[in-house]
């Protein structure tokens, strides 16, 4: 038997999954991410971790085909230019990681690594091309075709969440630039968007009891109740989020668009409501490009990791 | 010595090449386009002309590695599902004009097949991933990856012309839908820019003394010479183009964005007009995206469409 390791590094936790070579998910774990010291010891916790865990199993390194890690940042060759969520400047990911664990190492960016996971083992298994779309803090999304990722010249393909969907906002981004897409359709945006509504109006609203502490899950909770502060938020929200998507087909004209992420737990409602704008939006092109939801929820990063092994 | 043949099918016109096998154009020539009779006599012209041409110059059939052709409308394995322009309904291109000239056969929407000859032999060349962006009559564009064409699911990669950038516009597109970026960047789009706001204001213009003649060119003349009307309509138009490229550039991160078209003509002060709010619109991702004009001009297609046949 022979076996690979998928590794998704993120900001606060690093999860884990040992896969058969056919891409069976025997095992799954994760540990914190140290992100003290400029995060110096990250990739030694990883190393130790998948040795342990390894030596448990009874596996022989040599058994095992590779280790493939999907990384919160930009990269390009193995090598990441810098990490702010994990404190790291330049850091050659696939010596350095190589080296500590004694295995051959294939490295990515989270996002686009999350959508080889759902393309090669998730709801984008039917298809041969798709963007996935993670709908959380922020906006992510990764582009596979054919079996490649899209990760383009410097490593932003797919970095949807940025796109400018209303040059007249005045508010700015994270990114430094106002109207991105993240400040209307992620979790944070639509909250937002809902507090600044009931700020507006006197309307009733189940969400005023909640003041502060609303969230997005209350938003679309209440949203299905047909509270209507928390519909027009959402409704606002994945009206932009349609015509975006529906403008990237144009782009790439992808056979299914997938949504996954905290937001996407709204499940067919959250597709009902990006349905109308998208279907308006890509009339033109195609009738026929899917939009539906992801199956492998946080186990999209490890189950991608592996199959950059391949 | 061995050859190919790159033909540029349009509806008005078929341009050919002759190229060696290297890729040096060693002839071109052009036939009208017979679109009567449901365009049945097209192909038939086209494998006569290339036979002719071939007799002329001495060389034989086997000595040439194919024919390539860019066909106005979405091409999948050879087969066009419907060319309004050439009044065609599904036609198997590949394999009818592969038995009428006696050669193999390669074919590509020609936005695409242009994008790859500006990117193989233009000044796409420089670079490994680029979006060619069409100004004409209408906005077209064609995506090149790594030497492939990213033609999409169902052949409409690239169709960058009917993306919505503008959801509150009331008049509809040739398409149907409304707010497509080619009511506002095409030749068309800028031409009735400048008469809506010529109609709209009484500002002194030069283009007023050319009444309905005014055209995209005398536009772009007098917007070079401080023209208010013409630099607004210039502006405007320029200003919607940059935000939606930096877009795509947002999907796809290309090493470089190439403008072509009759609209192209105008130059560097083009570049100059859409710089800003590319760079705006780019500035989380990468400055180090290229902007800049094709130099193939009307030969793309027939360049492109050799470089299919490799």
């Amino acid at each position: 038997m022979r076996y690979g390791v998928g590794v998704d590094l993120g900001g606060t936790a690093v999860k884990m999954g040992l896969f058969t070579s056919n891409g069976e998910l025997i095992d799954n774990w994760s540990i914190p991410t140290d992100t003290s010291k400029g995060g110096e010891n990250i990739l030694i916790d990883i190393a130790k971790s998948v040795s342990v865990k390894l030596a448990v199993k009874g596996i022989d390194k040599k058994q095992v085909e590779g280790l493939g890690i999907g990384i919160p940042g930009a990269v390009s060759n193995g090598v990441v230019d810098k990490c702010i969520n994990l404190g790291w400047g330049e850091v050659d990911v696939k010596k350095e990681l190589g080296t500590l664990c004694g295995l051959e190492v294939f490295s990515g960016n989270d996002a686009n690594v999350a959508a080889l996971g759902e393309y090669e083992a998730g709801s984008g298994r039917f298809y041969h091309s798709i963007v996935l779309v993670t709908l959380g803090t922020g906006v992510g999304g990764g582009i596979i075709i054919d079996g490649n990722i899209i990760s383009g010249h410097c490593g932003y393909g797919g970095e949807i969440g940025h796109i400018t969907v209303n040059p007249g906002e005045t508010e700015s981004c994270n990114c430094g630039k106002c109207g991105c897409l993240e400040q209307y359709a992620s979790a944070t945006g639509i909250r937002n968007l809902a507090l600044k509504y009931l700020e507006e109006s006197d309307e009733d609203s189940t969400l005023r009891s909640l003041g502060d502490d609303v969230t997005t899950k209350d938003i679309f909770s209440e949203a299905k109740n047909n509270d209507k502060i928390a519909l027009k938020a959402v409704d606002y929200s994945m009206n932009i989020l349609g015509t975006t998507l529906s403008n990237i087909c144009h782009v790439i004209n992808p056979e299914a668009v997938i949504i996954s992420g905290g937001v996407a737990k709204a499940g067919d409602f959250l597709i009902d409501k990006i349905k109308p704008s998208f279907d308006k939006g890509t009339v033109y092109i195609d009738g026929e490009t899917k939009l539906c939801l992801a199956t492998l929820g946080d186990k999209a990063g490890m189950y991608g990791a592996f199959y950059l092994i391949r």
